[in-house]
């Protein structure tokens, strides 16, 4: 694949989070080279006034810096990446499809998985607020229909989107291969822990903690 | 625009939600004629055991129906309606860019801008759960945060990806233009006052009631 920008691609991260891991993950298979540049969100590195200036006024990693613009979002980074290659389907509705679970990552799955995840294993549950402790009900509810949506559907098709691996299975392997950090059982989800083991046995494939 | 599937577009809708509006307004700018099908989602229709089979698994409009296929999430939708059109940039960055704030307006704009509007004004504030009502500062807060970022990107340019209308205006349009029904002050935000004027002057606009 060649690049038709200037300079180099500078990936702005906190490397534990799956929404960085998803562009990695893209950039491996398509043997495309990322710079990291790495801060530490727990020390609010990126709610500074040059972060907010300069990165993204959202204060949020993962952005993707092309030459001298800088991409927020994921799930677009990764969709910036990977356009012209095999990991965005040929076919116009199997392409639609493939965002749309890129879509349903980002409200129904992400907000739940991750965040019990980030809440849990990393924030720590004593540490939670109030309102945050009083949402792990719901969010756990929340996490376990979309585990079980994507269980479904895994029980009907190898893959996400179309007939190939696609930017929709990177998008929800990020957060789903670690949701047990955040207390969910995948062997409850027997068709997401079959998918989880073909994602991880591709060509290409690389850890979270590479 | 011609249409490579068989049979006709059906929009799987309850008319006044922003995310059945997003899909309404880009067939209107690309002329594309839809058939709606109406869903009382406070009666519960679109959780039903045939709606769940045969519509979408995941119990929630818009669908848009493309002859025997079906496609969730609305954002998916308007890309399927607009591949190869002017509402998608043609540029790469501009196109991943129109991507990153379709992905922003689900993530931290329509969870707090539409669900708002839905609590105070469909389901009616004295109707609201105590986790509900807990939440209301958190989500006011946030969808306050997220009018003030639009403002500030639509004081450097005239829309929100590349230098053309794109799907992301009618993404960000959907909710954005009703916001006042969840208690926000659009005059906070004079930058995006004029952006939805310059939206719903545009040749093929069409109301959220039409």
């Amino acid at each position: 694949m060649t690049m038709d920008m200037d300079g180099q691609l500078i990936l702005h991260e906190y490397a534990r989070s799956g929404n960085c891991y998803k562009i990695r993950l893209t950039a491996a298979h398509l043997d495309v080279p990322l710079t990291r540049r790495e801060y530490d969100i727990m020390a609010g590195e990126t709610r500074t006034p040059g972060f907010l200036a300069e990165v993204n006024a959202n204060g949020r990693i993962p952005v993707l810096q092309i030459g001298d613009r800088f991409l927020p979002e994921s799930n677009a980074a990764c969709f910036w990446l990977a356009e012209g290659s095999h990991l965005i389907p040929a076919d116009r509705f199997d392409r639609a499809d493939m965002l749309r679970w890129m879509f349903w990552e980002q409200y129904n799955h992400e907000p739940n998985v991750a965040t019990l995840r980030f809440w849990l294993a990393f924030v720590g549950e004593a540490a939670l607020t109030d309102q945050q402790r009083d949402l792990l009900p719901a969010k756990r509810a929340a996490g376990e229909a979309a585990l079980k949506l994507m269980d479904e559907h895994l029980g009907r098709q190898r893959w996400f989107a179309g007939r190939a691996f696609s930017l929709a299975d990177i998008a929800l392997y990020a957060y789903t291969h670690v949701a047990e950090d955040g207390g969910f059982r995948l062997d409850d989800y027997p068709h997401v822990r079959r998918w989880l083991d073909h994602v991880s046995a591709l060509p290409g494939h690389i850890v979270i903690d590479a």
